[in-house]
């Protein structure tokens, strides 16, 4: 299919990184979206403009206490397994994601739930699937930054996303304090798209979710894009959402404190954007990273 | 010396990790600083509650000006030097810090500078010298962490500075935001004090300058300090002045934003709290780290 198919996204071609324009809408219906709920006007208007808007408090403190308790019960049956949706730390054999938690149980309660499944279909225009979702753990004392990338180059690249219409929403099941490594997004930065340089191998993903090499923007662009629309990072109590564009420029520091930073990360694409043959090439990921089979249509 | 002495803050000696009690005063003389300046009321009692002052604004956009451009001369020269002085990232060539830039020119204008060395004459009751002066260049999109100490424990256990009797200051170089890996500190901590596990070996600075393995605070006391103070994280413009006591906790994360947070750190001891014999019984650190030489009495 890559073949009969224009790539309206190249990335990992040329020899040198470029700043394109995006091509498609950030509300994929606008007129439905604004008489739709669960976000209003305002927010929609966050999102629009910045490309990530967050939802404070969505879900309660009893909510998040059981949410805890799951995510605990998932570490320790993850700390032992070799499972492909257990991934480590770089250097280490701390658990640092645990993917395709959506499946079952309380995550696929928390994917179906409309707090966030609804805010998707508002934002996408129409129906939505669960592509990624992932557990993250950040510890404390050591958890590793997250070096900046927008996730659709990756998903474009690496598993055949076509066209920027998916959401991703993080459900913060810790207090995010500006100390403890917490996301860093650049508003502004979804309009923009970041083609990087260098061509990806086969099998690259085992090692690229424990730190990237591929698929990295250089540093006159991000500088670029940072003058333009500044760095914000979000705080917030746990139970809170950061619901962002699937380009938004977006990374995080390291985390020496004592406070780990776990969240669930649940992604939401369009069904009308469901994956092909990935456009770099390479052999499509595993499904536990990228959904491909039983999409509704 | 080292056997004739009472050692007051023993570290790294014994097989578990143990918070103790500060056992100087924070201001040395109180009655006399109290009397003098540069520090007011108000900046003394921030000093001895938490153990470091914010200074906003010290240097003028001019002089900050004048000292970026000597930084930058600095770097230049640094780059291909074989020098003590110069120490380079882990696991890279980057320049990390430049060490004993207090002896000549810019830097020893700003090592005499009364809005620093007063201060600290104010708060160590007394006169002083600069025990360490170093650049921390902290780059952007890769600047890693310093993880959590005390110097004082450092300067102690592996330069044989007998008391709590000395003050750091950094002099931000550039603007500090949150996002840039900015100092973090814990209020209060200077009250006590972490004695840390292992022995040290010989010559151990070369690696310990770049990444910490000796003289590391346990999770349990960082947890319990942070827990009883918090953790703050200051920001400010270039041109402003972090001032705190030679025993507060502090540490700093990556940088994986675009803005480089460069900064000159001056470290004045008090005359009567020269240098003996390193309390851990290693060798003393050559004089570019540790002041030992033409100390006025």
């Amino acid at each position: 299919m890559q073949s009969t198919e224009v790539d309206l996204y190249p990335s990992r071609v040329a020899d040198r990184a470029q700043i394109t324009c995006r091509r498609d809408p950030v509300l994929h219906d606008e007129m439905a979206a604004r008489a739709m709920g669960p976000l209003d006007g305002r927010q929609l208007a966050a999102y629009l403009r910045d490309g990530f808007v967050p939802l404070e408090d969505l879900f309660s403190a009893d909510e998040v206490r059981a949410l805890q308790a799951q995510l605990d019960d998932d570490l320790r049956r993850a700390a032992p397994s070799s499972a492909p949706e257990v991934v480590r730390e770089p250097g280490g054999e701390a658990v640092r994601s645990i993917f395709a938690v959506h499946r079952a149980g309380a995550w696929k309660r928390l994917a179906e739930d409309p707090r966030l499944r609804d805010a998707a279909r508002q934002v996408l225009g129409g129906e939505v699937y669960v592509h990624q979702s992932r557990i993250n753990f950040k510890p404390g004392f050591e958890g590793k930054a997250f070096y900046w990338h927008s996730d659709f180059e990756t998903w474009h690249v690496e598993d055949g996303m076509p066209r920027m219409r998916a959401v991703s929403f993080s459900v913060l099941l810790d207090d995010n304090h500006t100390y403890n490594g917490p996301l860093m997004l650049v508003p502004g930065s979804h309009e923009h798209y970041v083609a990087c340089v260098g061509k990806t191998p086969d099998d690259h993903y085992q090692q690229s979710l424990r730190r990237q090499e591929y698929g990295v923007p250089d540093p006159a662009s991000l500088t670029r894009l940072c003058r333009e629309g500044g760095i914000a990072t979000p705080t917030g109590r746990a139970g809170s959402v950061l619901m962002f564009e699937c380009n938004t420029m977006h990374g995080s520091g390291s985390n020496i404190s004592p406070y780990a930073r776990r969240n669930v990360f649940l992604v939401y694409n369009s069904v009308d954007n469901a994956l092909r043959q990935p456009f770099g090439g390479t052999r499509p990921r595993p499904e536990c990273i990228a959904t491909r089979e039983g999409i509704p249509r």
